[in-house]
């Protein structure tokens, strides 16, 4: 049996977590590893406030610096949260070749090129499992189960929030606000929820999922972005009337050497097995050119799950610490490349949903198929609902592959006709094929 | 860059699935790990057939014991199959210092305690990752990314033979020896079908995955087996109507201490997310103490999804092997006791399906349910069908949880009486609480 002292930086929810689960189970994982894993040292700027969870005398700490410098503690665990505080401390960690374990996406998403260079210099690793999908050992699938595989594309539902949202609109049928309002009541979104909502928390986590899977840091740049925030009820009961589920997606695929990446709102089959993920869990659905079709699944937030995750990177930084290891495949997968290309958003080809409100009039529903027509646009469906009161006519339309270019060219022109009367709602329409 | 040289035992449809995957790959894995894969030898006893891929002159042989003697290979691949020889040639590797990878259920199953204790002997590791699952990287999220878990409680579809079945019963409605001769004839199903529709293979995978769950090698007497044989087209029907689906299920789960394990055709809800994997596809629902509930899916089968677990043990083993490891988790996992506890068949506490026919006379449903009565079984819904031509109403039960025991008991006495007109189906309901 060897010892792996370890220490926290941040006690809050996760570093409760994380403290908890090797309170309750790490005599097993000694038992399953050979390697005792011992909380030494957590550092938090409150170290007053009860967390229910007894540490023994002089393990509580308000100088993180203390416990990085410390020689006695063999790896740290960053989770203050932020990018400006949590980067110093990381960096400090890695240059004196001290593995560090991190749950932090935003850090990775917006500093991850010089983190992962610093640990390769220090001859050392970061590893940052619960930063994607809580406690799903996604990324450990991605750089270990599938490390064979070329990736052909990952669907990710990340925020669990957001499909709390989703889920809970559908089954109930009302607004977004109010659902919203009584998610943040009990908890299930923060306030204000911008981050999760604005999809910018699953942005954060898809750029990490593309560094490892296309091999170079990830710029958010390279993400456009779409959240959540004002999807109308009607859009959630015309999608499941033709089949359909909607889901926050994080899309990151591969074409000829070219990558594509995106979070938005997007339909998905009820068949498929992503659209079975409900309320707030998170899946990973990857495809890889030898292995085909593979889903993680679990909870994608919380103290215990995302400590659950915590603590598997802290045990095999320890196996790695103790068998002189050096830069792990964590670090390595991250900088095959110096940077990656991605596909012109134009230039993307998708299937789409389209809502639009036309005026009961002869001749409204030829102008808006011309224009589809003449940008090159196949319609799959259409369905005109019966008219609303106002006096127009919801027209729902599911398209064919077309080019993203075209689409917002036909959208502007649809928009500008004398007989649509509302703003078109978008969205896209994965099929998975 | 090191290099690490591989030598394949058996160039079936695996052994083929694994070069290929490195040949296309190779490259890839090289940048991503700094280890480059070479496929040094290959043996098989036949090395004319064509497998459709190009192999350096002298790779091939038909002499495995060279290949395991030769100096120049660091680990050995055992893809022969069976027991008596896939055993010999892994013991013999081990006991060289040689790490071995296997896609070997059986033999995990049949030798698993022999084979780990060998390999802890000499240092070494034996990787099985393509044992269960196919493709799926299920045992290596148990040991890696769940390690700071105790495993509550794990559900396993397996089979992709019988889902595949199962599948298509449920969607046409067609009997079972129909479908299974049709899959036969489609290359899904093996002539003889025995070991997948008899639970067998199911059963090898689910020792593997108790084993590591709870520490011990598990033997496979440990593990009552049913498969889905003979399952009748009108009880996928009933349950469909109930809002379930049956699922040959691998069921695993410790109470006080104590294992719970089994193989059986179990009705599982519509809306769990395991009664959406579908056709031949398999999963593994896994709830930790720590990280609730996961969930991993994928291809449990095929020359390439198969051939990807396997590569991905390949760098494992070599990332050991080159840092000097030596006795890897997969191995200290499994040897933590020296045996396991089990539940008493009869005390497990289930919920059951229960069809019954009866005959159509006054107080035939009052005796059945004084018997459940009797035997402290609490009935969650009955439905009694229209009367059969045959003159006997079939009945559908639903039971609250009860003792197994007690529902031996009950059948029996149900089916002595005279007003039972055909032996009563019982399965078991897995509502997952």
């Amino acid at each position: 049996m060897k010892e792996i002292k370890i220490g926290i930086l941040g006690f809050g929810t996760v570093g409760a977590g994380v403290v908890e689960g090797i309170q309750k189970n790490g005599a097993l994982m000694a038992e399953r590893t050979g390697i005792v894993p011992v909380v030494a040292k957590i550092a938090d700027l409150d170290i007053e406030t009860d967390r229910g969870i007894s540490v023994g005398e002089g393990v509580l700490t308000t100088d993180a610096m203390s416990v990085i410098t410390d020689d006695g503690i063999d790896l740290i665990v960053e989770l203050v949260g932020g990018t400006s505080i949590a980067r110093t401390f990381t960096l400090e960690a890695l240059k004196r070749g001290k593995p560090v374990i991190t749950a932090n996406k935003a850090l990775l998403a917006d500093h991850g090129e010089e983190i992962y260079k610093t640990a390769r210099e220090n001859n050392t690793g970061i590893y940052y499992e619960a930063s994607v999908g809580g406690g799903i050992p996604i990324l450990r699938s991605q750089r270990a189960g599938l490390i064979g595989n070329r990736i052909e594309s990952i669907y990710g539902i990340l925020n669990g929030t957001c499909n709390y949202i989703l889920t809970r609109m559908e089954r109930e049928g009302l607004p977004f606000d109010e659902i919203l309002a009584d998610a943040q009541a009990l908890g299930y979104a923060e306030t204000p929820p911008d981050l999760d909502i604005d999809g910018i928390d699953t942005a954060h986590k898809a750029v990490v999922l593309a560094s490892m899977a296309y091999g170079a840091p990830v710029p958010m740049e390279a993400c456009p972005t779409k959240g959540i925030r004002g999807l109308a009820a009607s859009e959630i009961r015309n999608t499941e009337e033709l089949g359909y589920r909607i889901k926050l997606l994080a899309i990151i695929k591969e074409n000829h050497g070219e990558v594509e990446l995106s979070v938005e709102p997007a339909l998905v089959p009820k068949t498929h097995m992503i659209a079975s993920v409900s309320d707030s869990f998170n899946a990973v659905f990857v495809k890889g050119d030898i292995v085909d079709d593979t889903m993680y699944y679990g909870r994608g937030a919380g103290r215990l799950p995302t400590g659950s995750a915590v603590i598997g990177d802290i045990m095999e930084a320890a196996s790695d610490k103790l068998n002189g290891k050096g830069v792990p495949v964590s670090v390595t997968m991250m900088l095959q490349k110096s940077e990656l290309d991605y596909c012109a958003p134009g230039s993307i080809e998708k299937r789409c949903y389209i809502r639009l409100c036309l005026e009961d009039k002869p001749g409204s529903m030829a102008k808006v198929m011309n224009i589809f027509g003449a940008h090159n646009i196949s319609i799959a469906s259409v369905v005109q609902k019966e008219l609303h009161e106002s006096g127009c006519a919801p027209v729902v339309i599911l398209t064919q592959k077309a080019k993203e270019s075209e689409f917002v060219a036909a959208i502007a022109e649809i928009d500008a006709l004398d007989v649509s009367t509302c703003t078109p709602i978008r969205m896209r329409l994965e099929d998975f094929e």
